[in-house]
């Protein structure tokens, strides 16, 4: 036993007792010859020790240092000055005897929450990193988070099943990661995007409810914030509808923000169709802190003779509330903004409010006051207000306004990350034309069921553009937390949407013959929801960045830089599985 | 809503309510032309349905059968036959109407505890034989362990921490599964084989109280049962010695036991050396559900002019109790039996120590009476019993008498599988001659720490044969379920260990310079164990095989016959990859 209590626990209660403590070094005060205090750390917290008079020749011979591990006895004693900010901070440990039981170097930057250390530094010792008080959070949130949620589904009746990780590589979307075969040469393993035909097919087998929180992995190029490597909360439930799921998992979500945040929702999630979400927000996870929707000017101001605006696709505007005071610099500024390649537009047109009922726009040569007026009305604008306005190809200027109104929530400190706005998004269109490819893909994935009432439509090609999928999104803030839809079950309509995403027959068996076999031998109707666990807790957590919530994370290229992974193999590895390196 | 109640749900009380219920159909009766009874299932229970007049020209045009799944509203009954065998036997629903949800084939094999299908068609149809009632019972159960592993680790302090399935190729042991990384070319990440590493660098990181249910993967050749990818229940602790490890799992094995079997264990589990365990058991997982220990009769027979003996390393024995009137066809057998390839002995030597006091012997020529009475005294014989003797090299003979052991427990009756009889196995050597490769090898690992009072030891290559190590096994039934170390935790000896192995200094540091590193840095004292989850799950649930207790296994080629991986992926993907195939 290398301790009588954790660096967390003692109390007033205890004074006078004789205890011993074990933890690593934070830091080493030495107030006079014979006074040395010292913080010792452990994960349950910190209590100061007190090196008296009788340790002053063996504190010349064995110095301490920050990070040492050591070991100390010593009788609990009430501080004279006592810290309130600590719960240890009415006692200190007048230490008797004491062992160093591993000494440390100094560390190569500062183990505090406003660490000296850069990223790569910090990524390299990643296990001094995960000292920080910071982190250690972040790590036990993930942890009551996991709990939260599989506390919820077990009572739900939810039963965890595992499912493969070294399964069949289906390209259709992202790619695989595979994995080479020794005992099958030439052969190759997949590991799972995610486990969606296995938790179908467990639906068939009768499973009715079934969860699992599961690595995932994608060999995709990585935007900031992306890993290759990801954890699923994965769910699947049988004699369901759209409804059933939707209810169930907005239970989960509340149940998961009472217990980890203390947060109660009264209300149902608001629900929003995904058109509605386009026209009104610009995008398909629409944060709704806030309103400044987007106005539709373009029949408003088309034909009126500005070019810029007659031949533009798209003529969209905001109204950011009380902003007509803006500077030319700030205007300056937020049209610089608009023209980085990220956003792409050429430029941002504005129209001012004033306070007096006067209007101010940067397109007065064009427009006489009737007409500004007129867009005012449209943006349900007040005196005071500033009205943004962009003009151009239609995808890309919804987009870059779908942006704009973030970037003006942001500046107008509309986006407090301490308020939580989840909702629903739903009807998703079931297909995407993808230009490149000249093709339809799915939006979802090829396993989402069109509505009910138009799965005639999936016998017309020119007509896939129509169909609206039984599928959801649940979104939090701006960002998507999670995603399902109702799956096809019948082998025949599955056949019919391999066909429509360009699979020819004998290609849809090899992949999925398991499956459509699966649906002939009694599949019931399910459907589920996968919920992207790192993103869930970052929100929760209330950080941007999901590495901050991953015990060891990848950096931008994949790379694990403690580990340097990924690396060379040797080339007897290399022969044993009959591969050979293409320089 | 497809449903307003489970298939196992209904009870007297309901009777007169109208209910939904949806299910699959395990049997269709038809009584006579107007009334057709069906059993229908789902994963809570069977309920009976009667269809009568009303349906009768329904049926005919939709007949139903076995495995279809079908939706059905009708009124809650009594029923006029009772089957008190079924929780739902008091009702059954006289059905109104129904639809059929999805029709079904006839399946490859009967869905039934006792099918018909053979073990490829039903790994080839798994989710069919996860449709069986057995299997179904299997999967709840390890979804039962896991929730009660899980709750105990909780309650104890341990947080639950993913790590990396995407790390470092670091051969030692087993064969690693590798990944091409598309990102990196001609780099490989690997699968881990566990999480050690990691765990004990979150032990540097001071998270104290680690724990994972998690995928491990080893490349190995499979023997009967073993998998590629199996599970692990990993753990790690700080500031602890072997014995806080033995107390802290051994409460958690008996919490399993009474949550899942409603066993208590009174008693502490025994402790067992491992030199104990290989003399009286012959092996290092004694099943001690039984005696029949092994006695070492080399002393007592050599130099008597059997050359059987004589040439023999060990001449070595068990008593097989109450078994003196094996019959001559008995022992032929038995003799068989040790004559097998996997048991590879020339012959078997047997003594009868008949009911009235004689005794006989295959070897009656080269000893007499006196001297087989000093056999019989030397296993504690008594009228009644059969002594049988093994002889020939050490290694290989002691091994076949422990396989001989087992096999007569097994005739005796003595290995119940409701009996469960746990113990530690401890003090394990640190280190193990591998004669092939003419060189030290980790018996555990190697981040096992030596014995403190053997660290010396060390620095004598002549003495690594001596060293004990701090690992320890618990063994169940002759089976180890887990096993684990007190780890090294300083960089000096770490490094005198890969040294031992016959590491160079640039390759410990190639391949573990991180952990190397961490060390440097406040490494507190630790120490864990992993246990083996699918062989937990299964000798909890009473069988051999691990397969039954896995949803979707491989077979012994490491195939998914279901899946049919692993498989050819496509040129493209080989050339993203920058690597090609040796035929």
């Amino acid at each position: 036993m290398y301790r009588t209590h954790t660096c967390g626990e003692l109390r007033l209660e205890q004074a006078g007792r004789q205890v011993t403590l074990a933890g690593w070094i934070q830091t080493v005060r030495k107030l006079h010859k014979t006074v040395t205090f010292v913080d010792l750390r452990d994960r349950y917290g910190v209590t100061q020790l007190l090196f008296g008079e009788s340790l002053v020749i063996q504190l010349e011979e064995q110095p301490l240092g920050r990070e040492f591990v050591i070991q100390v006895t010593g009788t609990v004693t009430e501080r004279t000055s006592k810290n309130p900010n600590m719960p240890t901070g009415d006692i200190e440990i007048t230490v008797s005897n004491f062992s160093i039981l591993n000494a440390a170097k100094t560390p190569p930057f500062t183990i505090q929450d406003d660490t000296d250390g850069g990223d790569e530094l910090r990524m390299k010792y990643r296990y001094l990193d995960l000292r920080r008080n910071l982190v250690k959070q972040n790590l036990e949130l993930r942890y009551r988070v996991n709990r939260s949620v599989r506390n919820f589904l077990d009572t739900r009746g939810f039963m965890d099943i595992e499912t493969p990780f070294l399964i069949k590589s289906t390209p259709e979307g992202a790619r695989d990661f595979v994995v080479p075969s020794r005992m099958n040469p030439n052969e190759f393993y997949a590991l799972p995007q995610s486990p969606q035909t296995f938790k179908q097919l467990l639906m068939v087998s009768g499973y009715d409810r079934y969860y699992q929180v599961v690595k995932c992995f994608r060999d995709e190029d990585l935007r900031a914030d992306r890993q290759p490597e990801f954890t699923q909360i994965d769910c699947e439930m049988s004699f369901v509808e759209q409804e059933d799921i939707l209810n169930t998992f907005e239970d989960m979500v509340k149940h998961v923000f009472k217990e980890i945040k203390g947060i109660t929702f009264n209300e149902a999630f608001p629900r929003m169709t995904w058109e509605h979400a386009m026209e009104f927000y610009g995008n398909d996870k629409p944060d709704i802190r806030f309103e400044m929707k987007l106005v539709n000017l373009t029949d408003t101001v088309q034909n009126q003779g500005f070019k810029v605006f007659d031949d533009a696709e798209l003529v969209i505007a905001i109204c950011a509330k009380g902003c007509s005071e803006y500077t030319r610099k700030q205007l300056d500024e937020l049209t610089d903004w608009v023209k980085r390649p990220q956003i792409g537009m050429s430029g941002l047109i504005h129209l001012k409010y004033n306070t007096d009922g006067t209007l101010k726009s940067s397109v007065d040569k064009f427009f006489d006051e009737t007409k500004l007026k007129g867009w005012a009305e449209k943006c349900n604008a007040q005196p005071g207000d500033l009205i943004l306005v962009l003009a151009g190809r239609e995808e890309r200027t919804r987009k870059a306004m779908s942006e704009l109104r973030l970037e003006m929530g942001e500046r107008l400190g509309f986006r407090n990350k301490n308020e939580f706005k989840p909702l629903w998004v739903i009807d998703f269109p079931l297909f995407e034309y993808a230009e490149e490819e000249k093709r339809w893909v799915a939006r979802h994935h090829p396993f989402t069921s069109p509505k009910p009432d138009q799965v005639a439509l999936m016998d017309e090609p020119s007509r896939y553009g129509e169909i609206k999928a039984n599928a959801y999104d649940i979104v939090l803030n701006g960002t998507e937390i999670g995603g399902g839809s109702i799956r096809i079950f019948q082998r025949e309509l599955q056949e019919k949407m391999f066909a429509a995403l360009g699979m020819s027959p004998e290609e849809a068996r090899h992949k999925f013959g398991f499956l459509l076999g699966a649906f002939e031998y009694g599949a019931p109707p399910h459907g589920g929801i996968a919920f992207g666990f790192d993103r869930l807790c970052s929100l929760l957590g209330g950080s941007e960045s999901i590495r901050d919530f991953i015990a060891f994370p990848k950096n931008n290229s994949g790379r694990d830089v403690m580990l340097d992974a990924p690396s060379d193999i040797d080339q007897s590895q290399l022969d044993e599985l009959k591969i050979g390196l293409i320089k």
